[in-house]
């Protein structure tokens, strides 16, 4: 509260629009650079007498200037940019400012755009070292996604691409509308296809979800609506006829549809759909009709506001027939957005987060579709009422079409998973500014340097870049095996959807409470963050059911390995269980503490293989003796529920070790693949110590191996602690997407 | 969508007015009676023949009205009610209601505000054995408390307390202020002051805070500070002439005020607080001052919009000494709500949550206030300038004026678990009443009889229920102790704290995902609530802080029992844990796996208290082996900190199966004991199944023995299954103050 006068001049002044610029970068930068301060300083003394003045007294590293200080300059940009043309000063501005120190202008605009400025923190500077070894593991970490990341980051630095402050839900979903179709103005959506239509880029597609994740989660999920599950459905549901159609306007992002499957009786059992679908041959085409509450499409994205047409699951009746469910595309609103007739819309109202997408119900009250409205990939119906199919039972049809869309499940998993590493770039940085406490007489410790607050952030950072690389592998995958073991790979989808989206909850939760009061403010991001990916552990399937289908997938798997033989298979099982455990249970394995051991990755893939084995093995056999009892499977199943949701975690535990641990094999030698090999050894190690419960009391290991374990881990705890700021920072686009200037905007907590 | 002329006819039909209100009440109603749906047909068929087919049309339960037939029934009813006066027809339906099925009318005006209809659902039906059933447990659980819960629930069921549909921040905090105006208004916080504003109800004041915390958590908030923290400090820090001067107005809610301790660069270290004030001798007072942007007043509730005054503390300052921390009265807007002279403000902005409160930053710049506006209970200051304290030490001083503040902490606990039984009430009901999935050929189960799905929702009921009695125990204690023990039971509160709003946010979190989307949707609560309740993990002290602190406490009081000779105290602990472990290391205890032996009350103690023991002992060893080495005790203590925080919770658990072990002991037995004596079995066998490590890996457990655990653990969760209807209810008030109507308004999910 020093020299106002001469702050308050400097506003006003009409000269100094580019030190405005400059000393807000200084103060509420994103701190890229450790050499501004000291250079606008050098540029201020230059100036002539009175000016110079005006800028010492914002730069006078003793008294810095207030939030509301900050506030007042921010305004006063503003007032710069709009006085005259935006292109004119903006070009001129950015001259001066990258003469000067080399730093990208539109940074600064965002960081206008929306943000609380800052007070007074230590800017975490980065070192040309620093800065060449992040983008080094971007590159690595983001393997054959990183152009499409890198890409997607320039077009997010575009000036369209700003926050919102406190946007009514109205607002909300007007920005996020003109966000998804300045997209697809872009060929974002348009280059997931051929030119043709006839093939689909699975990859790029759900990389693109995946880096759009950095920035806002209501952009993501209208974005997946429209192109994934509107555009997807069309392509991998429809035949040519729908492509040629429908796909030109809906990549183009002109003709606006969702996805309505779930009904409000009928969340995860789609089987059960009460919607029907009957065949009308006079009139050649569906009678589309909702016959009760409980079948009211509910939970549609762009239902409530925009969506022109639905892609639209039914009960399909021919005559006296059933075939159970199938697709239909359904217009539900006229080109000027009237509700068409027979449509019934409500609106989802107010949510917890994702205020900027338009979930609605909808209800059909006997509405006409011409024939070709059937997406007819898998079943066709002709004139006569015909129907005819490729795939004879009803249940192998019903999961072939669900099948194809597992492109949701893969987009939602790695969408969170972004998100929630974005909240850790965001807290890791306040941890690394913020000081609080520290020994008598001594300045107060940075935060990041307690141990407690380690042991919240640094498992799940390491563990966050641990997940990146088994879903860059999993795309893969899908890439390579699309025929037989793409049965397999849909069960791993479903796991990591749920282990990625609850990896994601409690990861951000740990992020907003790591950043005290103001990991609360929306404006820090991390709140907005932490509302929106909350519903991802319940939508494209609810989690705990995920994991049910995903250990059901092993169980019938492994059933099948021995030809349906459950009981020839437990027995051979339990035989080499049995080899396994003279095998682990050897003392001198059990009690091995040598930390080469601890870390070796062998060792971990044979500790997590041996968990989701064992757990396997006496599922099948808790099943087998109750259904042998004469209970029906259904409650077998249901019986040992706990067990099943803990086989399923052990299962995509050792899923995520093995991968990483192979991935790491590949790896060239040298400083990052050490870092990322200590993120290895950690992840590996916390799904031990995590689990260790089961391994001491099946006897795989003794307490000193246990101790052993956690200190190995708390070991790797610090020595990624000394990372920290490099490896949280090693997302593309995410330090320029934060929209609070990184570190500094949150520079203090209650 | 059959009968729709019916059904028209009767929204239209004047002498319709009662049947309408009927109607709602049978399908959107709170369900609390199993008679309506039956009589109100009986009514019905008693009205003339076109009455009488109106009604029919809307009492088909195979056809129920649809979610939009409810919205326009709604609309009917509240057109009905502006039409004429509405005292005049709120009488006459009221009475016909009343007359036909005993049903309070005021709850359907309740459901027609602002809350969603129903559609398709069975009501859950209460039994009159259930109901009464439900009416003894609130008041077990309740206990001294019970009286105050009943009143408020009073207070809440008239009209004004009525939810807000999506208001903006403006409109909330308006809300909210007349909320927190009304209830002043009717003396709730007037009353926990004798007449001459000596004495205070420490109790009437924690549990009105909590019974409050059904409703809604932002007016809780701003209760809290406005009564609480402004009131309270006022009270405990002033002196006679602050009390008359300022307490008349502050519990009648005329002078709004709030409390700025925390700042911008120091929010849990309050001793290093850097706003100023000066004793100015000339002008008989004192200059308050902000010298820097960290020493801003940050999260101040009642700051950016209401209040008046504030309590501030700043660092007091005689000529050239210092005398720490101290509290002072100061005016911040004058009587027409304008900022005055000196006074700087920002509004926080817009939150995660509890927007309803009007959270602000505060500075001042060279602010003069009076001498007297010094709170001088514990410090005084004459107009020479001399200061006076009858407590030496600064040390001391600041802690004593601390430790009053406790009532904070204790009303921030209570009422977060309290808003998390709310949530689980919702969860629970929604459980019982929504089906999915089931064996073939049958109806689908309620979700609430999958084994996965209890595992997450009944372990938090048990404890929920155990946590409020321990509350209840912990304010008898202060209540009982004001002298000797206060430092422990300060201690006890800063744990308990920490445990409580750390439960409500993971319970909350449980109860939204159990609900699908629906538990996303604002309107049914759980949303909202999970929002709110975040950061009381932050405010009243980080939890991380809080556990640190009661484990130091814990430490030093260990310390102190063998006067201060930590060497001495330490060789007497070892040679008794040595006892203990021969003890308890015996083959027969560790591995007794009999269910009466681990259903006991006099296992479940022994059993937490040797963890905590264990923890203690080994945390001051680690600490005195460290300071040994020459380490200092900041980073000794620090660099331990995930011992110390596992040390503080086996420390609350111990204290609260210690406690609820004592209260079971004194309860009369019956059918409602046996309920509550499940409920401490499950938390305490809960607690030691997840701690399971400690015990195995020291050898207080075989394996064989944590399996029983976990089989008597899942046999409790069972037992209890089949109460949680009754025991979720119990609470007092909650099912009224919902908003959504219980069980029906969240009938459908994702």
């Amino acid at each position: 509260m020093t020299d106002t006068t001469d702050r308050a001049s400097l506003l006003e002044d009409p000269r100094q629009a580019a030190m405005r610029a400059l000393i807000y970068l200084v103060w509420a930068g994103d701190g890229s650079s450790s050499q501004t301060f000291e250079s606008v300083q050098d540029i201020a003394s230059g100036l002539n007498a009175d000016m110079a003045k005006q800028a010492a007294a914002w730069l006078d590293a003793e008294h810095p200037p207030t939030i509301l200080d900050l506030h007042y300059l921010r305004k006063s940009i503003r007032a710069d940019m709009a006085q005259s043309s935006q292109d004119n000063i903006s070009k001129e501005i950015q001259t001066q400012v990258w003469d000067l120190t080399g730093l990208d202008l539109r940074r600064l605009q965002n960081t206008l755009a929306g943000t609380r400025p800052a007070g007074t923190h230590t800017p975490l500077a980065w070192t040309a070292k620093e800065k060449q070894q992040r983008d080094a593991l971007c590159a690595l970490i983001e393997g054959e996604g990183h152009a499409i990341w890198q890409e997607i980051a320039s077009i997010l630095q575009e000036d369209s691409f700003r926050y919102l402050e406190n946007p009514s839900v109205e607002e909300h979903r007007a920005q996020v509308l003109t966000w998804v179709q300045l997209l697809a103005k872009k060929d974002v959506a348009a280059r997931f296809f051929n030119d043709d239509f006839s093939e689909v880029d699975l990859t790029g597609m759900v990389q693109s979800f995946a880096a759009l994740s950095t920035f806002d989660l209501s952009l993501v999920v209208k974005f997946g609506v429209q192109f994934g599950l509107f555009g997807g459905s069309t392509f991998f549901l429809g035949t040519e006829r729908h492509h040629q159609r429908l796909l030109p306007s809906i990549v183009r992002g002109e003709l606006l549809g969702g996805f309505a499957m779930t009904e409000s009786g009928h969340g995860s059992d789609v089987k059960s759909i009460e919607t029907t679908a009957t065949f009308d041959a006079e009139k050649d085409g569906f009678i589309l009709h909702s016959p009760t509450r409980s079948s009211w499409k509910e939970w549609i994205g762009n239902a409530a506001r925009d969506g022109q047409a639905m892609t639209v699951f039914a009960q399909l009746q021919i005559g006296e027939e059933h075939y159970g469910v199938h697709a239909f595309h359904v217009p539900i609103r006229d080109a000027d957005g009237a509700v068409l007739d027979g449509i019934r819309i409500e609106d989802c109202g107010y949510k917890m987060g994702l205020n900027g997408v338009d979930n609605g119900r909808i209800a059909f009250e006997h509405v006409f579709v011409p024939r070709d409205a059937l997406l007819d990939r898998y079943a066709q119906v002709d004139a006569q009422g015909t129907y005819t199919s490729d795939i004879r039972s009803e249940d192998a049809r019903f999961f072939t079409m669900l099948g194809t869309l597992v492109g949701g499940r893969l987009s939602v998993a790695f969408g969170a998973l972004t998100a929630a590493r974005t909240a850790l770039l965001i807290a890791i940085h306040y941890g690394l500014g913020r000081r609080q406490f520290g020994p008598e007489n001594t300045e107060d410790c940075v935060i990041m340097d307690y141990i407690a607050h380690q042991e919240r952030l640094i498992p799940p950072l390491a563990q966050g870049v641990m997940l990146h690389i088994t879903m860059n592998d999993l795309l893969q995958r899908f890439e390579q095996h699309e025929g037989q073991d793409r049965r397999e790979l849909e069960g791993i989808t479903a796991g990591m959807k749920a282990h990625c989206t609850w990896y994601a909850v409690h990861t951000t939760q740990e992020c907003r409470e790591c950043c005290g009061g103001q990991g609360y403010l929306m404006t820090n991001r991390i709140a907005q963050i932490r509302r929106d990916v909350d519903v991802f552990a319940t939508f494209e399937g609810d989690n705990v059911v995920l994991m049910n289908l995903f250990a059901k997938n092993e169980l019938s798997g492994y059933a099948r390995a021995f030809q349906q033989d459950l009981a020839l298979s437990m027995l051979r099982q339990l035989r080499s269980l049995a080899e396994k455990n003279i095998v682990e249970k050897n003392p001198v394995l059990t009690g091995k503490t040598d930390e080469k051991h601890l870390r070796s990755s062998d060792y971990h893939v044979r500790a997590m293989k041996l968990r989701a084995d064992s757990l396997l093995s006496s599922a099948a056999r808790r099943i087998k003796k109750r259904t042998d009892d004469g209970m029906d499977p259904f409650h077998a199943f249901s019986e040992i529920g706990d067990h099943i949701q803990a086989l399923a975690k052990a299962r995509i535990e050792y899923e995520i070790v093995k991968t990483t641990a192979a991935w790491m094999d590949e790896l060239e030698p040298g400083d990052n693949r050490d870092v990322l090999e200590k993120c290895r050894q950690l992840t590996a190690l916390d799904f031990l110590y995590q689990s260790r419960t089961f391994y001491l009391e099946n006897g795989f290991m003794d307490s000193g191996k246990a101790r052993a374990i956690r200190k190995v881990r708390l070991a790797l705890i610090r020595e990624l602690r000394e990372h920290a700021f490099v490896l949280s920072s090693a997302l593309t686009y995410a330090p320029e997407a934060l929209g609070s200037p990184i570190g500094t905007a949150i520079n203090s907590s209650t």
